[in-house]
């Protein structure tokens, strides 16, 4: 089991190479056997090859920015919750999805599962603009 | 299915119930075989009566406010999260938590499950103060 600083440290750094829009640093992050589903409701994305695909035919073919908004919720059996913010455009127009992805990790630190929260309702004007 | 409108709502709802400690109000909003969670990894909570048992030993027995922090993110599949703050005493000192809530929801807009992601390391000196 990873420690809850270990999920907190992990997942910081994941909005981090999000918002540098680096894919292999993403990848890198995840388990061999991992499941992804953005957004929840979606069919699950599963192991690290469609994993890749899926990133790099959405974040790879956008110009977007990535923060956090809140601190990382994690517990003491290897999972977590965070609020972020990405800001990108969307039909020409600058905006902003808000998001809470939950992730659960392996012993060995590794993302086993992410599932993201959001839908069109929580796509909005470009926060503090 | 409910839409990402109605889980908004009555997560609203929930958050200002546990803010007013209004406990019939937050049962009122379960479902009959609702499963809690919380936090995230202890033994999940089944059924209407020992959900409330829950709320009447814990949140009956304080004294807290809560506040949203940001968006209720709601998917098109009845599930939503969302980031809030509960401000109470923590052995005589005043702190606050700060907790993701995961909710999946019914088709008749009950609350099927509820998970809460957080552990000590969300507790800290009360925001703000």
């Amino acid at each position: 089991m990873i420690s809850a600083q270990q999920v907190q440290a992990t997942m910081t750094r994941y909005v981090e190479l999000v918002d540098a829009g680096d894919i292999d640093g993403i990848i890198a992050l995840y388990s061999h056997d991992a499941v992804v589903e953005d957004p929840v409701g979606q069919p699950p994305i599963q192991g690290l090859v469609a994993i890749e695909r899926f990133y790099r035919d959405g974040l790879g073919a956008s110009n977007v920015s990535a923060v956090l908004t809140g601190p990382v919720r994690a517990t003491l059996n290897g999972c977590g919750a965070m609020p972020f913010r990405v800001d990108m455009e969307w039909a020409g127009q600058p905006c902003s999805l808000h998001v809470i992805d939950v992730m659960e990790f392996g012993a060995d630190g590794k993302i086993r599962s992410m599932k993201a929260y959001w839908s069109p309702i929580n796509i909005g004007p470009l926060a503090g603009a």
